[in-house]
């Protein structure tokens, strides 16, 4: 089979234009970057706001595992697929993030047949968002050091600044950083540390702002740090909230891509899933609701993640309400899950099936919890047997969800149409009575507690007592109304990665508690969460090439 | 007076591919960036290459005072006059960083009348050229780490990396850093710093650069540092040389814009002017040269260190013949030569701007010493007094130069058309006879003996013992036989900034040499030359914004 840059290279792309009329939108609200991308005008909402809203459908996925899940693979697909049966449908996705492009062989524009393209650019500087959320980031950092040297009337104390500098690169070197040395013309020494820019609350508060207004308000009220008294510097404080906007002016517009078989594909934003909330911004799918019937969007890591945080933070905060929700498997994940190492996943396991199912089943009722619709996606595999097939339906089948078998992998579009057909069904035929799953006016330990015993089937939270003080802080500034984000192993439905398929009985621990003012959301975090990846021993850039012709090898 | 942003954002832009018309570009070898900007696609130099070149002219200046001159408000002005009177032109500019534009009003797309516009896009992201660089620089500085991390089996002392990080910021925290805290995990400790991008050998590599493949080339000849034992490491021995080229795929192709009255301008690259050679690229300008009868360029600085590199280094590796310079001075900036403070230059005074043209007059002289057609620009202000321009007009003649008053700030091209004219005139009557004012081949201190001694006027050269130690080494690793690069202060003809005029009987010191083995030159540098600016007590940052209807203030 062929590599997925081979497949993506020898797509015959539409001009984009041919794209946009897919959507109804005319050429005046495309903004060219080539003939194969463009962001869409901010003049393009207006004009669409007052239409009916089409079906947002979330794609999400069981815990991930070594064996591999498919989740934006089958979304792409399932757009795909859409098409096939003549729906007409818009896939809204997240943009890739450039630094484990260069690390580890990977990205974010799906696979086989199923991918967005030009993969190539997406993959690499696409239409520059993410550099201008690094420019806006590192602009404020620059501001604070710079307040630091110019005599601090803020009061501001260097131990005590929170806001790290970014950057797009996998690079563990920058993880911990001392900056200011060589002299007093040369700033003032402290500590400091760079996230990788999707990490950034930049980027969550890019995904999460409504139009370029509230993104100035939410840019202002990021959190720099705090004075000798303990009282919180804000970026508007700084007074680089204008400047930080106005970086961000061309990337708070989303950008419209294709499929390889010409399906309609915004993607645009990309948070982290652990610290961040994960999914792709909040315009784009509003915008994507009121150009096509079927939105078909994603979000980061397993549905205990992802899905939980577009439902509490992301729905509740644009007033979105999801009509159906696609949770991915496969057969040799779930087996996975019923304890199977990886490299014995080709054998049929029924037993390791059954009990890995329930990772499955635990989703599929988190889902219900939150009044969406819910259908199973299995994305098959040839190793996968007629005998465990069987049981993956009759499981769904107790559970009165449906289950659909699709290849988008190595069919595209036509190998998601049983998928499309059921998702058609499921949306007419069940009604959706979505709630997030708390109230974000509860104390924040209600909020924490409501997650880890309804979604993760846990028993107690732990704080630590540094996340005790932390809580207490954020009530003293009165910022603890706001939803909270969990960052927790996306590997298990615990906070420890090695309990697969549906543990329970387990205490999940609160390490640290941390306020992204700016984004809206309290951070809980629970373990070490890695907000720089490192290279690994031979980077995927050592393979990277690019010839005289302009032929990109080694990328995927 | 209007603001320049005023100005700008009240011109009537042409959509991109209506000046590419211009140029008989078709819209096929367009790559837009929106509807006011363009890449110039890699296949449109085939088509032109084999076509007869224009004219080529570079803009240049007298030393900068802090009474300005107006360089590229010139440049721009003169491009806007050749059209006026019917000349077929294009302007081959750099493009602005977006650190200063944060830091200290003030940016690189010209002024007044004379600009090139959208002029928002181009000071902020543009096309994204200095983001990729930035990219391309990080990624091998995250890959130097991860090979120390990783067991480094190349032996590279961390005390001698010299490869620095980047960010397109002024950022003086981040000038001298140390990186790799935090333990084990989080990399190996050593000193670090970050350059302001332009200020990258990247950025220098890629103005050089004569396609795809020399780039990539040049890429992997970059010295990162020297092993134990005191052998060079290149890139292409970190094996991202291949990445590092597919980062900047697109960054290599000249961007196309406009100015105010419509004349095309071709923006691309923009390295420092002191430790780099700080002109546009390479391949914009072989491109223009196709395309126009005229090319109006310029470079960075004075014409001692600006056109000197022009000459030396750009014109030397492409094999450019330039046809003409134009000297741009303002009767204030030559009073100020003469010893007049800023608060008198309104006054007219004659005897110092007797004394003062004498910084002009060796400008002069240099430029004819490399053999090409001499013109000088006066840009004209109110206060200029009759007897003044009387003056300045007798010393030209006196020089056998031709001179010419422009006030395109003012009044566009239409204010700039005695000096198109005049433009015409000289390269029309005159022959260049143009070439380098040193033989590469000769030894380092022999290279930079005649531009010390030709140039800048100056008498002897001494070297610290630190310079001495590189020029051996560079001449133990055979490198020696490249042009030499000056950093030297802007403000005089010799190392010190405080002598202004026509200094003589100075000696210049060379502090430290340096080698860009990428880049294919030597940099001499006299004096402390900051490759990362930092932010004023009152950052510009502070004024900009960006209000709901998306109009932009405080840029300018």
């Amino acid at each position: 089979m062929l590599t997925d840059i081979q497949i993506a290279q020898g797509c015959k792309m539409l001009h984009i234009k041919k794209i946009a009329e897919k959507l109804g939108i005319a050429e005046e609200d495309l903004e060219y970057y080539g003939n194969y991308k463009a962001k869409l005008s901010e003049g393009l909402w207006d004009k669409v706001k007052d239409r009916k809203d089409g079906r947002l459908v979330l794609v999400t996925a069981i815990n991930p595992t070594p064996a591999g899940e498919g989740k934006t693979t089958t979304t792409v697909g399932l757009g795909q697929a859409m098409s096939k049966i003549g729906k007409n449908a818009v896939i809204a996705l997240r943009e890739p993030s450039l630094g484990p492009v260069m690390g580890i062989k990977g990205g974010a524009a799906g696979g086989g047949y199923a991918q967005v393209v030009p993969m190539e650019d997406i993959n690499l500087h696409f239409t520059g968002d993410m550099h201008a959320i690094t420019a806006a980031n590192n602009l404020l950092s620059a501001a604070i050091d710079n307040h630091l040297q110019q005599g601090n009337s803020l009061n501001l104390d260097p131990r005590q600044i929170v806001w790290k500098r970014c950057m797009d690169m996998n690079d563990r070197a920058l993880r911990n950083v001392i900056v200011g040395l060589g002299g007093k013309m040369n700033g003032m020494p402290r500590e400091d540390g760079f996230n990788i820019t999707v990490a950034s609350e930049i980027m969550a508060i890019l995904c999460l702002a409504s139009d370029i207004t509230d993104l100035k308000q939410r840019l202002g009220r990021v959190i720099t740090g705090y004075t000798f008294t303990g009282q919180p510097v804000t970026a508007s404080q700084l007074k680089v909230d204008g400047a930080m906007t106005l970086l961000l002016k061309d990337a708070i517009k989303p950008n419209l891509v294709q499929t390889l078989e010409g399906t309609p594909a915004i993607m645009h934003g990309g948070p982290f899933a652990n610290i961040a909330h994960g999914c792709n911004s909040v315009t784009a799918t509003k915008l994507a609701l009121k150009l096509a019937d079927y939105v078909i969007t994603e979000a980061g890591f397993g549905a205990d993640l992802g899905a939980e945080k577009f439902f509490d933070i992301k729905c509740r905060f644009a007033s979105l309400k999801p009509d159906a929700v696609v949770l991915v498997a496969t057969i040799r994940a779930l087996k996975y899950n019923g304890g199977i190492k990886k490299e014995n996943l080709k054998e049929e396991n029924l037993p390791a099936l059954a009990l890995g199912f329930a990772n499955a089943e635990k989703h599929i009722e988190n889902l219900k919890q939150f009044g969406v619709p819910v259908l199973v996606a299995i994305n098959h595999f040839e190793t996968d047997t007629d005998a465990e097939i069987q049981l993956v339906r009759e499981r769904c089948t107790a559970l009165g969800v449906k289950v659909a078998f699709s290849d988008v992998f190595l069919n595209g579009g036509q190998g998601g149409v049983e998928l499309a057909e059921k998702l058609v069904e499921v949306t007419d035929s069940t009604v959706s009575n979505f709630a997030p799953i708390y109230d974000s006016e509860l104390p924040i330990k209600e909020k924490i507690k409501a997650i880890v015993t309804k979604i993760y089937g846990g028993n107690a939270v732990i704080y630590t007592a540094a996340a005790e003080k932390s809580i207490v802080k954020i009530e003293e500034m009165g910022l603890d109304k706001m939803p909270v984000c969990m960052a927790k192993t996306q590997y298990s439905l615990s906070d420890n990665p090695l309990l697969l398929g549906r543990p329970s009985g387990f205490d999940v621990t609160v390490r640290e508690v941390r306020i992204s003012a700016g984004a809206g959301f309290i951070v809980a975090l629970t373990g070490d969460i890695m907000t720089m990846p490192g290279l690994p021993k031979v980077p995927a850039a050592e393979k990277i090439d690019i010839n005289e012709n302009g032929v990109i090898t080694g990328l995927f």
